[in-house]
């Protein structure tokens, strides 16, 4: 963790002679705590770890290289201490840091200059290390496997959120921390809603059922959409599903260093919109995915930049019609030197259940 | 709903012809959207829900007194709206606008003038309604039952996790909509962490164990704290115990409306110093509860205000010792005109199991 602050500093201009991060995920990234009030402060040749009295006996245990400082009063002990080590430019997370709480450490650190950051940390955790990929795939297996162990189950009368209650605590008996985000199971007209969180609604013969899932594994997210069919799908939905399936091997062989991140959301889109389902594909391609379950680099026709080895992004184009239903299929990805590696193992051949 | 964007209204000064709410739980306050991506644009004559492309079908479920608007790029659609209603004066939510958000709002919104509000949202939220009051019960009643089933598994051998992955399958069975933060189950000298999210260890005889938990219910959180004992406990566990039930007791005894909130938090803390365990109790007496499991007011030494009937706090004092465990009671309250009432239903005199 001590590279990854030496990497950051790398990032910074030489002006900037102290750095506040506040955001859970990065705290984590560069200290291991994984609760949720840490703050960390450097310089260029110290660091602290700032918590409440909740978390001190936790951040002794995770956060070995800081000096760590239990506080009462947050941004008073922040104005404190940047006065005593004589900071004079700190940045901090643009993208983290409210409006009111830069004015509220504005009011302790009169002398001075506060600057907004909003890419370096993005950039250092856009590309993962080793270390970070054995999570994230450790992360997809646990919940593969607990996918697979809750597949017996999806029959007529069974209601989604008992769908998504059984896997989730598979994911948790199989070692996952808990859900990455609250589980897609949408059966049936609901499979258009792209964010179909599971309802009451039960699962009937004939119905399509987007699952999209994630666990937690030590902080790392995993994220995969696997769409079934309750019975033999009809031939409206084999075909849509093909479609899907071919955007998704689409962006999948496109995706190599180098290339752009519009490029690879084009591959899907493009195939998409040449099958006439244009209109019905309404979400961006994919996201990268980390410590948060949604993380740069976007996927998107709206993405900038280019493919680079050690990012990992999830591919999941999808069709939705409101009122049939929809499809999505999503795998979670690693750019490798020469292509990329699929890291959510189910397999994405159509699947009928019942 | 509509009265309730009325009255938000009535706490904004005349200046303010437009006010832009970003923050969910917010949003669902408002208008009743329950998903990740929505935006609510209100000026004093017209109302718009602003969301993408996943959420347009839920939206047209959800939202029914607001105009509909499915974005491509979010903050060039209101920059486009903000201009079409000539809004002057844009209120917007201080505490949860970003430094990087607000900057790219005043690109897009040139001649407007962008109006920090910090307060006028919690000042509404803070007060509950009978509706919400409803929910806030039904959700605590919903967590309580399911730690009664869970309970007779509490025995030396079993893991933290396991009870906890338990208690959060049960409550969703039972019809919570999820856990409503990460459940804390933390036995023996884990209990001396006050936010001891249930880990591998085992439980074992003679081990105090907290469970700190909840659910949700259409949105509202519910948090109680059971501390119990795995065998007879010593006469010291007892003796702690008793301590902090006396303190929680007497929090609940002063608070009624007019009483400050600082005042609350002595009455827990000030037995708490009394009995000569000051250092070991390191956090606030309680803190608001609805739509977020934390939100204002707080009951603390810090806290500004006093109780207005109403208001739903925790109140949950608690003592921890480093190396030999904690004991946290907590009950969630909802303060009426002549005192308060407990609304998490679980007996809170000394429990042992197994």
């Amino acid at each position: 963790m001590i590279n990854r602050i030496k990497k950051l500093w790398r990032l910074l201009d030489a002006e900037t002679d102290g750095m506040l991060i506040t955001s859970p995920e990065n705290v984590r990234y560069l200290c291991g705590f994984s609760g949720t009030e840490g703050t960390i402060l450097l310089t260029r040749t110290e660091g602290f770890f700032l918590t409440d009295g909740r978390y001190t006996i936790q951040a002794q245990q995770q956060v070995k290289q800081l000096t760590i400082i239990t506080f009462r009063e947050k941004v008073k002990e922040l104005g404190r201490l940047i006065k005593k080590l004589h900071v004079k430019t700190l940045g901090f997370e643009a993208r983290h840091v409210t409006v009111a709480e830069l004015h509220d450490l504005e009011k302790e650190t009169r002398l001075v200059t506060l600057k907004p950051c909003t890419d370096v940390l993005d950039r250092l955790r856009m590309v993962k290390d080793p270390a970070e990929i054995t999570l994230l795939r450790k992360a997809a297996r646990i919940a593969a496997q607990s996918l697979q162990e809750v597949m017996p189950l999806i029959r007529p009368g069974i209601r989604e959120i008992d769908v998504a209650c059984e896997l989730g605590y598979r994911m948790k008996k199989n070692g996952g921390e808990g859900p990455a985000f609250q589980l897609i199971v949408a059966s049936g007209y609901r499979a258009a809603l792209p964010h179909g969180v599971a309802s009451l609604k039960k699962i009937a013969a004939g119905d399509v059922v987007v699952i999209d899932y994630g666990t937690v594994y030590r902080g790392y997210a995993s994220d995969e959409t696997c769409t079934v069919f309750v019975g033999k799908p009809t031939a409206r939905q084999k075909k849509i599903y093909s479609i899907v399936l071919e955007a998704h091997n689409r962006a999948i062989a496109a995706l190599r260093p180098g290339k752009t991140l519009k490029m690879i959301d084009a591959a899907a889109r493009g195939y998409i919109e040449q099958q006439g389902f244009k209109k019905y594909f309404n979400h961006g391609t994919g996201h990268g995915i980390g410590l948060a379950v949604h993380e740069p680099p976007r996927v998107s026709y709206l993405a900038e930049g280019a493919a680079v080895a050690g990012m990992v992004v999830t591919i999941e184009p999808g069709i939705y019609i409101p009122g049939w239903g929809g499809v999505r299929i999503e795998d979670t990805v690693v750019v490798r030197d020469r292509g990329c590696e699929i890291i959510t193992p189910n397999d994405k051949r159509c699947t009928c259940v019942a």
